[in-house]
């Protein structure tokens, strides 16, 4: 087992990285104040690992609210089921949420925390690849409103991030290709270390080679984890992390939840951006192809395929949160491995972008 | 106009208190970031404010959201509401919120401003007595759920203020005398002085005169910031400030919002509270009997009146937030002017003021 620690002051937390930690009773239970866990997890997730978890908290007062799946379902309707299920079996400031799941879940629960009497303690166990590496890390909680994405939530950090990469062996390869672009984009923000090694063992990467998973999850969170100490709150560098995001955000938003996953929209929106910064000079033809050829190994789309029209493109991405006082800004690429805050480009340049996508 | 100053380190503000400042545009306009800014008012006191705090920001892109008027309207479903307006007007995260209304106005605001975008700027102008002298101050922000009072919310301090007590012309007796139930709490709970100057003022004080609710609301305020500035996050001494607040809490839940205005079940329960501590020993006969009267004279209610069962109002306790692992804690009074946090009583002593009172 690996352990990182997200350094935030009072409200550091250590991140256990490995294989077969959810049989580690004590790695969880050294960070559970109060006698009352809530389980949070959702109908794929529960029948998988459950009873699992469960059975690692036999000394407290355990319930579970099993959420409906889907990015469709990440709204405040869905986290007033978690308020339900809190105060039905009448819990207390004491207690503590479990998320159990992926990004959608993580983020319902870390949210549900952070206004459950106005905050009590959570953890986090995340399932899928992407929630390994991105959405468990970082304290980002919230959910969406049918006119934006993460456009409702909270800074709310956990007490404990337990990553249990065996829980990968049940995720789909569709769902674990979503989870490759978020690995894909530390390499492309700001690490070409990492960028070059995810190049040549991408293949062996989406085959599944367990050693080549830890070492790549690790340095995700690594990296995460050190631009979130920089910046908790957003204000400067973490925006970093938001490479490919407001393209991909207005996928997303216009299509409606599920059409494209979360991991696979970013990845258009990272190529989007690579594109957008060689109209500008900054990458080349040939760093472009680059960061196309790694997203189609790795078999994440690159483009949408006619389903958005460009003023459609562009109408969803001003709404999305990273837009201070009517100017887009964006993340952008200064060269492979290195990217920076913008709103500086042409909009005919953005036009010709979106042109070329949709 | 007296300025207060509440002490949070970065996140300390400026409380101001006086006549006229509704017609002050710096006072407003200084603790405004962004270009974009969101009042959020009622039905009630849109017509009687609104065009007045629009007038002073003339220099800003403003929009409104005009909320039913009620306690019963306290839950995330009008919390959405601020949510929407905000994202059909493209509110970005540089925007901020000013909350124009009384306590329930304030508590929506201030929760919506805590997650819209992950938390943007607010501003808080309560118009009405005890908006002013308890819900504005202190950062307590949210909305309640059907199985409780105030549940679901967030700790989030507002970057101003702005209590000015001409808007309490338009403020109709019952909501006076309700407000004046948290004016008296300030004294019970830890001032003897202002409980001694309420006692002798309360005629004066109903009959609304100006200097001396001034004089009330500013020690109310500065009681109160003090407290709030030793325990931000209610850990320790910030519980007394919910004297009455376990009982109170009961009455509204069992009853619905709207039969007992908060106001008026603090006042029952503060009574309730003072008998309990009477037989405790802690006091006489005589300071219960000051605490009715000074009660009634503020026109408040002193009991239930048979509305509620002794069960119902048992059973409604217990799911109050200052329940820790199954213990109802309340706040007691050691004498007159002074209060501690306790679950050390008799369950039968509990049974015999609920009794007493249903």
């Amino acid at each position: 087992m690996r352990v990182l620690n997200l350094d935030l002051g009072k409200k550091s937390y250590p991140i256990y990285i490995g294989q077969d930690l959810l049989s580690q009773s004590e790695l969880l239970t050294q960070h559970i104040t109060g006698k009352q866990v809530m389980i949070v997890t959702n109908t794929t997730v529960a029948p998988l690992y459950l009873e699992q978890v469960k059975s690692l908290l036999s000394v407290f007062t355990v319930a579970e609210v099993i959420l409906p799946d889907g990015e469709q379902y990440k709204t405040l309707d869905t986290v007033n089921l978690i308020f339900d299920a809190l105060l039905e079996n009448r819990f207390d400031r004491s207690c503590t949420l479990v998320a159990l799941g992926g990004g959608v879940v993580g983020d319902m629960t870390g949210f549900a925390a952070s206004s459950y009497q106005r905050g009590v303690n959570f953890i986090q166990i995340p399932t899928t690849l992407l929630s390994q590496v991105d959405s468990s890390v970082g304290g980002k909680t919230g959910v969406n409103h049918s006119l934006g994405k993460n456009m409702i939530g909270a800074f709310y950090q956990p007490k404990c991030v337990l990553i249990d990469v065996d829980t990968l062996n049940t995720l789909d390869d569709r769902q674990y290709s979503a989870g490759m672009a978020e690995v894909i984009k530390y390499g492309l923000l700001g690490n070409v270390d990492f960028l070059e090694f995810l190049q040549e063992n991408i293949v062996q990467l989406m085959a599944r080679d367990q050693d080549l998973i830890i070492q790549s999850v690790y340095q995700s969170c690594t990296d995460k984890a050190n631009i979130v100490a920089q910046d908790e709150l957003e204000s400067g560098k973490r925006a970093l992390l938001n490479l490919g995001h407001t393209f991909g955000h207005a996928i997303e938003n216009t299509l409606g939840y599920g059409v494209f996953l979360h991991g696979e929209a970013i990845s258009v929106g990272m190529l989007m951006a690579a594109k957008l910064s060689y109209l500008l000079g900054d990458l080349s033809e040939s760093d472009v192809r680059q960061v196309k050829d790694l997203l189609e190994k790795a078999n994440l789309p690159i483009h949408v395929d006619g389903k958005i029209s460009a003023s459609e493109f562009l109408s969803a991405m001003s709404v999305d949160k990273k837009v201070i006082d009517g100017n887009i800004r964006l993340i952008l690429m200064s060269k492979l491995g290195e990217s920076y805050i913008s709103d500086v480009y042409q909009k005919e340049q953005l036009d010709q972008v979106i042109g070329d996508f949709c």
